[in-house]
């Protein structure tokens, strides 16, 4: 088939570089436009582009011309990588006008009408999508993907929560560099040192994993009922955030039944064998020192995530590690998943 | 008064150094002796011992010949830095010789009549000295500090267990490379990375706070019950573990009180003005980002333990951050002010 | 006698803070004002100011109301740590208003008639006060310090140079983050990375040793006439400039010589005692493997620097390491030892 | 044709696993035997080898027997990764056993007889193998690879010593961790640090050059005479020496024809399409600020070289950067395309 043209909101950015990376050699879409700030906007990609993601920059693309995040782009999908402060109003400009937006923002995870989306998760939740042009009066539309921590949490999550229930969930995270974007943390604040603090970081963790987890009951989605505790630190590793985590069931299991639930577990992606689904969503390792960070990001082309040292809690019922891909996985890649979920089931015809 | 001559077992390694650091300025103690392998005795201590610790060694001990560690030492008082698989039957040795030994080893931490102790926390525990004496027949006795990472959580939790009682605790260290002792971790195992594991460390961060906040009973001490749950990470930085901890209390408190209980909280080494005591052994701070291992892991001297972030829990009752420094409270240090409340209680006489 | 009022002009930036920081303990210096941009002005410092350094900010300035950078100033002394967009004709306005003015910024280094200075390297250039007041018509004055990166590779020189004259010197830098100022570099480009790029750092470091080094004849310098070539890397340490350094001298001489002359070095701060000044400005070591930047740099309180390694050069004569605490003596302990000699010579009555 | 079955000496060392990794994909050569010590020997790859570079250990080696290394491996050609302690007589053996040795250890390098060998620069000194073999009455032979720092070096010099002759070179190293192999640096030593001495290193990279320099003469090699300083260190990043250099020529030269040198570079095995030969030896770079390790280390698989910042010198007559992957064109990638050359040329038959 020929490929989808797409277009890229907030290209110079960090993720809208991993965006540009990703895409750069897709099978289905190809790069139509490069959108950025005012500032950027008629020069070269190339030249108002600092390229900070390992890699060079596809060639092809460095001698594009950046346009304004205007919807006028020659392209029905759009990748939105804006700032948070920018992409609300835009991205509904965007929708409003017929476009289909796969938004890495948090501006609209938490609108009761679009979905946030983990294609392994709750496919089912793009039953909103009608809603949303509906109650809207939109041509096109937004579907969400989640904070980078929030996404591979879920989806360790998932299978337990399908199995055993959950209950409560406690988390402490140790999150790189990339995801402050860039230039993010200044290197006097962090070497030799951990930051215990990070902005909204918390609030996103243990709330978005309710949406996630909700059920679609009519026209709204109904929230999943468990306590989520979340600690979040930034470390100095360049990608790949570490979570620690620990959960109560809403029943009792074995290791092995849990470990069995994790590993065995497989979404419509796997499924439908969209292009960017990791062959297994969650990989367990057995080692003792395993998932880190910089052993186990690129699992899967770093859109798997890595569970390890799963073992009994004495004070909630399981521990374990979880580690992914913070800007593929939890941003460009998983967006990227979204679209491709999106194509297969015809939501762009 | 003259000051008390002293030897330390163990002195070339990191923790050695560290004793040897801080007692060199001692007003109480003075070097009489530093022992070590076989390998190094007979040899001065400025060529034997690489010296690894941040500031230079103390001029006038480079010259001092290194002993063998036989219980022939000019004192009576020695702190014990050997790594655990020697120091058991050694710092035995020792006390069945007569001498008192303020040990860091974990070799007899568990011990049912060897004190584990932190002198704010179960000065009480002195008790069980004289149970061991006169069990093992002894002249001297041991008297042992617990692993880096117990002592700096269970300092935070004692106001907490006083006031309000314990049920649980949930806790996700990040912990620095000079805890690993040197050479210690790789360079390539730790640049870009977490180590999620320390061999032994869950096992003893979930086991010592039971003796610590445990009762003296007779010629026992009943353990405190408690749950606790340990997930131990190495990270790149050189000194001060940080430790996310959640706790679920035994009755009601409001944030105010935890606070305020944190906050006011005083031991014995503060009431005798032990000259290791910090004014404050819990310095509680309210920036958001507050504590950070490079900017507070020498508060007090690197004596006081530094929490922040204490704000309610989702799952447990409250969550906060304690951060140590390893190698001055969480090792070296605690064993000097063990050795400081033993003198000022008439230990020595 | 009593304290000399001084006033910190830049106070909120990293080296404002050093300012800040060595004066709050100073035996002749108090602070009297606090200055930085419009934006910070009529705030408390404590509440502008994100302490970046080392320690805390000294709790006495926590409350000083941050002033704008006018002549209105309580006091007849300044430091000035402005950028240097800003610099140039702030401190003219002071110098004009009859304002002493200690600038560590790079605006006026290079004006003929404003003495580049490090106190044991070319106090005589004083003398050029009196032209650069008398041509300005200012009742005060001007003197600056020398890049960070620069002074410490002059103090290094200047024996040689005195003692054998140096006709090529070859330097190739690994400087620290801090002299990149807060924020600076971000740790995504620097986490197991080296820079090879300092904007203007090398022409700065080629260029400030000709004025240093220079002969005061009538009004002016007459530079010092020697090639030099300096390769500038930002590596991943937080404070400590270290440079690899080949030089040509202008006769023959044994290591033992050029040794003694490095190692026998003292200049008018050492004889007249100046406090900021260190007992050695230049401490040789010997091991194979010094200095290096976390172990070296707070040799002499920050003010000295360390040489090593001392060897003869295949290419020319010698070569050797030198390292010095760029935001110490290569920036606001510099300037005020600037200030202290001014004030030692009279230049202040 | 059917692939060359091939052996790693030294196979579990972090050069060894280099050798494997690059092997394991390689279209002429196939690991038909994997030797490593005494200690080693007899268990599966996958155990005894503590994998610690980038990338899983390929799956299908990971149940191979280690053996020992004695001459009875099931192949002809064998690549020595072992360390220089043991190297020399166990390579001489396998060479006197017929065995074909691509060696990238130190032992034999200097050895007159013995090729020291970078395909782009002296594929001639091939010529010596006749001499070895008669001399040492030798079956097999011995062809030795340089050290990781002067292979980027002479790869960068080569094209300049052709076209304009050099009379001397200043090099200043920053030497990344794997050059220390595994454990190697202690991340105490170099967390926020620079070690500026690495044992043997500069006397290597001052000595090693004249070799690979000069003229096959009748038996031997005339060494190349130009005067060579290097001062090396070491800094915290995992891959990629830096190096800055300065050459004063033998003939003046533009810039522009410097830099036309370098990059037009090619060598005999471009000419031959090697397998492991990158497609320019030498990537020249424009931009103020490369090559930097990190983004630059992997240029042609890493075994390009990326030079930039090519400009005149105020002391000799040009100063650029070198950057080279250690590891791969240094170490490892080095060795094999020796190989690869020897192949071609027939040695093999």
């Amino acid at each position: 088939m020929d490929k989808i043209p797409v277009g890229v909101l907030g290209a110079t950015g960090m993720v809208g570089q991993r965006f540009v990376q990703l895409l750069a050699g897709h099978p289905w879409f190809e790069i139509a436009a490069l959108a950025a700030s005012e500032r950027s906007a008629r020069r070269p990609y190339g030249e108002v582009c600092r390229w900070v993601i390992p890699g060079e920059m596809p060639p092809s693309l460095g001698g594009m011309v950046v346009r304004e995040c205007r919807p006028d782009l020659p392209c029905r999908l759009v990748f939105s990588a804006l700032p948070a402060e920018a992409a609300g109003p835009i991205e509904e400009e965007f929708a409003a006008a017929g476009y289909v937006v796969s938004s890495n923002a948090r501006s609209h995870r938490l609108d009761p009408d679009v979905p946030l989306l983990i294609p392994e998760v709750n496919p089912d939740h793009l039953g909103l999508l009608e809603v949303q042009r509906r109650r809207r009066g939109w041509k096109g539309f937004i579907v969400t993907s989640p904070n980078c921590s929030t996404t591979q949490l879920v989806l360790a999550l998932k299978p337990l929560w399908d199995e055993f229930k959950i209950v409560a969930v406690n988390v402490a995270t140790m999150q790189a560099l990339s995801g402050a974007g860039y230039p993010g943390v200044p290197s006097l604040d962090i070497l030799d040192n951990v930051v215990p603090y990070i902005p909204g970081e918390e609030e996103k963790l243990e709330r978005e994993p309710l949406k996630l987890l909700g059920q679609l009951e009519g026209e709204a989605i109904k929230e999943a009922e468990l306590a989520i505790s979340a600690q979040c630190h930034r470390v100095p590793t360049r990608d790949g955030h570490l979570e620690a985590v620990s959960v109560k069931l809403g029943r009792r299991a074995s290791r092995e039944e849990v470990v069995e639930a994790l590993r065995s577990f497989r979404g419509l992606p796997q499924e439908l064998r969209l292009p960017s689904a990791p062959a297994r969503p969650i990989v367990v390792r057995e080692e003792a020192d395993r998932p880190q960070p910089r052993l186990d990001r690129d699992e899967g082309g770093g859109m798997g995530v890595v569970v390890g040292r799963v073992r009994e809690c004495p004070v909630l019922d399981y521990k374990f590690l979880v580690l992914g891909h913070n800007t593929v996985r939890g941003a460009a890649g998983g967006a990227i998943l979204n679209a491709e979920l999106l194509v297969a089931q015809g939501y762009l015809n």
